[in-house]
């Protein structure tokens, strides 16, 4: 009885940690959500230390919340959906990690998105925020389309057609291509009237910097701007593209998060955007239902 | 008479400082060049120290080719071409510094290739290497164009194509576009057929890696291949515009300069490239010619 019961109680901690933000929610089988934290940037590409130190802020936070004592750290399984670890080499440093928890079970940020999003159930996941990419787990196998980063992949993302509405703005202004209402938004954005000066605002600066203009384009486009509609149906026609090569493994169902998600629906394919669903539960859930699964796995290999 | 032959044996050194080299050359108006020297990268804006470290190490190999003592630094009148300081806070943090020379003479590397190109006369120059840019100096104005930067600007340079080839051979590997021979030369290149394994491959890499890449897409445009072709003929239309822009302020000469030169004259638009000749000089001579310019006019001031 006491066995059972303590398995019943079972403690897990959910994380979903990303380039800007690290979430964490913990979860008993029997009483639900009891607590949930918010970190800083938890992709180890971009910071190994700084990366556990979003994930152990997140859970110390979510702890605090969910009325546990720091030590009980130890009791949680964890599922970890990180950024960054489908490379093989930051997969295994972070396996490396003397972490204090339980366990841990580590997977990429889409793999724990796509099954928080279809409740642990077959689907693919389209994410389109900073960067894009495209995922699907169907039938145990899975799929993992573009995400190959800023600037050489990641069209149709934030980021993406922030970068596209800068080359635009600087070429209208050298005069080598027309200057729309688009150009013009940039202008008052930078506050100057000079290529070089936009140029110099934005050099060197990250993708997340690229990614705060998608929203000029977005609403240039909806006004009807030339250049703005260009960009986006350019960004709207990959994503279409993903999604009709993620479709093809036939996944029950297609849903799309991420900042960009609500505002590129009526651009995509009308064959895609009819197949949209909503996410049904949000990454850090994907990662408490990755973690359950792994270790019922392991325990029925115990058994 | 020891002022005048004082005066005529003025002895010069040009500089052209650039993002990967630095060149010097030492100049005298009675005996012609007398020594070069070659040193590293001298773009202030990817590291200040570096950058002066490359001046003065071109510096005192030029010296040493040119049998001077190296004591005889503050005999010479310097004019210092360099990438960079079109900002206008570099340009007044390399006037700060305190170098060793008799008098320092500063401008763009643009300005001193201009200047080089046509010999001290008027006309207008573009620069297609890692980077592109266009410049025109027609009585007395300038006129800059492009230049913006790697990956907001610089079309139709060895960095864009190198990034351009990237995304065709990354969408190609996902499936979301026609896989043509660039792509499987770039898989080679890479020795992956894993798109992921490229995106890592060049994640975070600086411009000059994709520009060693261009040569592969030179390579198959020149053999047919559509993507490869699409890609040129882009950049291209670019440099294109750019000369045509330039062209619009009646420089007597137009001079095309950088690795990539020759190989886009015949992709350009038959007007342009009917109306490109050879630059006379290099940048380093032209930083001797803007350096005398500007020391007669200050001797004119004084007297």
């Amino acid at each position: 009885m006491m066995a059972k019961s303590a398995k019943h109680d079972q403690l897990f901690i959910g994380i979903d940690g990303g380039g800007t933000k690290c979430r964490a929610t913990i979860y008993s089988a029997e009483r639900g959500v009891l607590g949930t934290g918010l970190g800083g940037p938890a992709n180890p590409l971009h910071g190994f230390e700084r990366a556990l130190e979003s994930i152990m802020l997140s859970t110390q936070l979510a702890m605090r919340d969910a009325g546990l004592k720091l030590e009980q750290v130890h009791e949680l399984y964890a599922g970890a959906g990180l950024a960054g670890v489908n490379l093989p080499q930051l997969f295994d440093r972070i396996t490396q990690w003397d972490h204090p928890f339980k366990q841990l079970f580590l997977t990429t940020d889409l793999h724990t998105a796509c099954i928080g999003a279809h409740e642990g159930k077959d689907g693919a996941v389209i994410i389109t925020g900073t960067g894009s990419c495209g995922f699907s787990i169907v039938s145990g196998k899975t799929c993992n389309l573009g995400g190959h980063g800023f600037a050489q992949g990641d069209k149709g993302s934030g980021a993406w057609m922030g970068l596209e509405a800068v080359k635009a703005v600087l070429e209208s202004l050298d005069g080598l291509a027309e200057k729309t209402a688009l150009s013009i938004v940039l202008q008052e954005h930078f506050q100057t009237k000079s290529a070089m000066g936009i140029a110099e605002q934005m050099a060197g600066q990250p993708s997340s910097a690229y990614a705060k203009l998608a929203r000029f384009v977005l609403a240039e486009a909806e006004r009807g701007d030339e250049v703005a509609i260009r960009i986006v149906q350019e960004g709207a026609g990959y994503i279409s593209r993903l999604a009709h090569k993620l479709l093809a493994n036939q996944p029950p169902r297609l849903a799309m998060i991420g900042g960009l998600a609500e505002p590129l629906q009526k651009w995509l394919d009308p064959q895609i955007s009819a197949r949209v669903e909503p996410a049904i539960q949000p990454p850090e859930m994907g990662a408490i239902y990755f973690a359950q699964h792994q270790l019922a796995q392991q325990q029925g290999e115990l058994a």
